[in-house]
């Protein structure tokens, strides 16, 4: 221990967050997160923020079967919500993804995913051994997938491997564009196969009304500090029958020595998955959910004013589908790079000018393209963070439509 | 949707713990974790309580190079203060090992485990498909682990199977007996060999002084809600060189029909493992963790002084090690048991009568044998506890030495 030094440790000892609590905050990954702005979430992360906290009364060794506080109930509870048989918590969407590729998926199998899925779906599939096939999509400007590709991969896969896919993946809402995705349709061209339906719904579950059942998705996966005001790290993953027992299996591992065996405790979780605070938050973030979901259409309503706004300013295009369906967007924004070569703070200008304007949440150093997301933003925050954007174009001499 | 009944939500909307805070908790697995024991731990939690609060200036897409908040400090900072090379947050010691035996190990490779393991050893053992072998212990009461029988096992994997143990581990503290294990001699007997050491420092880091390597260690792993005073889920990977590459090692995954591919994400974390309030809440613990940790003397000093009270009635022993070495303790209580035969509410009894006397964290319903941790208690609670034993033995008659 002789050479630590212990004037390091002053860094740690006020962590704030640095970002002014009263800016708009229109960062993509961290609008349907935002556990903080939920009284209940913070006060029952603050009542159990010790270690084991939802352990007092653990009687079976498992998170999913604690009564008190109510893991038990929630965990049926969600699975009812999306409309699933069974649900486990998981420290994130990821994890969720890789727990079901790592039951479903042999080494050498090969897997077809959507070629706009977020890069831990490929990092899943890197990590279980698993060949890929990817659903192109149609490229610039829309990056729309090509949703009857499926069929026709899956027969390609069945052709040249002499094997069926292991399962095929669909990104519900992508990350990039924020295209929304028919899943319905994937899901009977997978069930008229007998292969097994796996849909990430990472920026749709605690956004909008999602039905697993309906979609045909066999397993589903959700990132709860992503969509569902959570605290991280924190998903779910869902699985209806015929698949539930594959993706939760018992552990059969047997000490050769001592004989010790742990039937009660699940592979793919490790046994327990989520105590504290974050699963408390989650739970605690339920009731919010039910209830901000039943208005996603005002949120898409928000992101077509936001979009049509910016599109004034003219060479700034929203890119995806258009209509847009969903509040991440992505803009193309031509005249902002443009005028970042000549501006002493080159790529940062856009970002600081924003902060100047009490708005925040473009990545620092951009400016060829950013993304942002307009949900939970009140219509005033929408219409304050367009006239941002546009009263910098105007001080750049960008022409506005 | 139709089916989601509303009216469930009702008890997700003020979850409250129900231990009374002016209790004396003994829970075994508790006591390291308590974050809200320490009010900078508190505090930085519900500043960042947003699921993606840290990564508001996230440049390079890797949490562990995120500068503001200091998380790419942290991960050099606690990797240093355990004597390794590198380190990476992950959610919770079970993940950590399972990513260093998937990095490490292949299917039907075998590896040598000892005996007391964490189930969560075992689970992870099973969910990469390693076949293992046991390290055997000495049994009723002191289940001391028999180190020198490592050299045995490795030879006889070896004869066995043609191939050496893909890695050995060891369990630092079990979670049974708590038992603390001469990491250092099994370090050099794997060196000799050059195979992997893992260790698993669970109910070590965060509670004493530990230099990974001074105790040989080649990939150490760590619970922070365990014994790291910090919110759940949470946990450490660490790796010294020649492991670190092969541990943290970058993705090579490329999408056939888009070439997109993630160079800079590492494959066992999944690209990004810890974000959020877990991840701040460990950061803040740090330096508080630094200073107890040189109190360690101490803390052996009160389980001692417990276990001595405790034998002071007749039929209670304290199991494992002796003279004691840690915090967590495992007694046999043949008297309580005997008692809980005819009491009206059997094996209940102790857990209620401790209530009444202000101590809580013994499982409710066993009385055969019961395990506690006296670790982080004032001297006066250790006695106040202890006296409530006593007390509880004396109504019922059963005589003390």
């Amino acid at each position: 221990m002789s050479m630590f030094d212990e004037r390091v440790l002053e860094k740690y000892k006020n962590l704030t967050r640095g970002i002014e609590e009263r800016m708009i905050n229109l960062h993509p990954i961290q609008s349907g997160g935002r556990a903080g702005d939920y009284p209940g979430v913070v006060q029952a992360v603050l009542r159990f923020v010790d270690g084991y906290s939802v352990c007092d009364f653990c009687m079976k060794g498992r998170l999913d079967l604690i009564e008190s506080p109510p893991l038990c109930d929630f965990h049926k509870d969600i699975a009812t919500f999306l409309d699933m048989d069974e649900a486990r918590l998981f420290p994130g969407c990821r994890q969720a993804q890789y727990a079901a590729f790592h039951a479903l998926v042999k080494p050498e199998d090969t897997i077809i995913i959507d070629s706009l899925a977020h890069y831990s779906t490929y990092l899943s599939a890197e990590r279980v051994g698993a060949n890929i096939v990817e659903v192109p999509h149609s490229g610039y400007p829309d990056f729309d997938l090509f949703l009857d590709v499926y069929t026709e991969k899956i027969e390609e896969v069945k052709k040249e491997t002499g094997k069926w896919p292991a399962l095929a993946f669909l990104t519900h809402v992508d990350y990039n564009y924020g295209n929304v995705f028919d899943a319905k349709s994937v899901g009977k061209i997978l069930h008229d196969y007998g292969i097994p339906f796996v849909l990430n719904g990472a920026y749709t579950i605690g956004r909008m009304p999602v039905s697993g059942k309906d979609l045909g998705a066999d397993v589903l996966t959700a990132s709860l500090h992503k969509s569902f005001a959570s605290p991280a790290p924190s998903g779910l993953l869902l699985a209806n029958e015929g698949y539930a027992d594959v993706v939760f299996k018992s552990s059969s591992m047997r000490g050769p020595w001592s004989g010790r065996n742990f039937g009660n405790k699940e592979v793919e979780t490790l046994g327990c998955t989520l105590p504290g605070c974050v699963a408390i938050g989650a739970m605690a973030a339920f009731p919010y959910v039910a209830e901000r979901i039943k208005h996603w259409g005002e949120e898409v309503k928000k992101a077509r004013y936001f979009i049509e706004q910016l599109e004034r300013i003219r060479g700034i295009k929203q890119l995806g589908q258009r209509p847009h369906n969903h509040d991440l967007i992505h803009f193309e924004s031509e005249p902002f790079f443009e005028i970042s070569k000549n501006h002493p703070r080159k790529g940062f200008f856009l970002y600081e000018e924003l902060r100047e304007r009490g708005v925040t949440g473009v990545q620092p150093g951009l400016s060829t393209a950013f993304k942002v997301s307009t949900y939970g933003k009140k219509w005033d925050q929408i219409k304050l963070a367009a006239e941002a954007f546009l009263d910098i174009a105007q001080k750049h001499n960008i022409p506005l439509y």
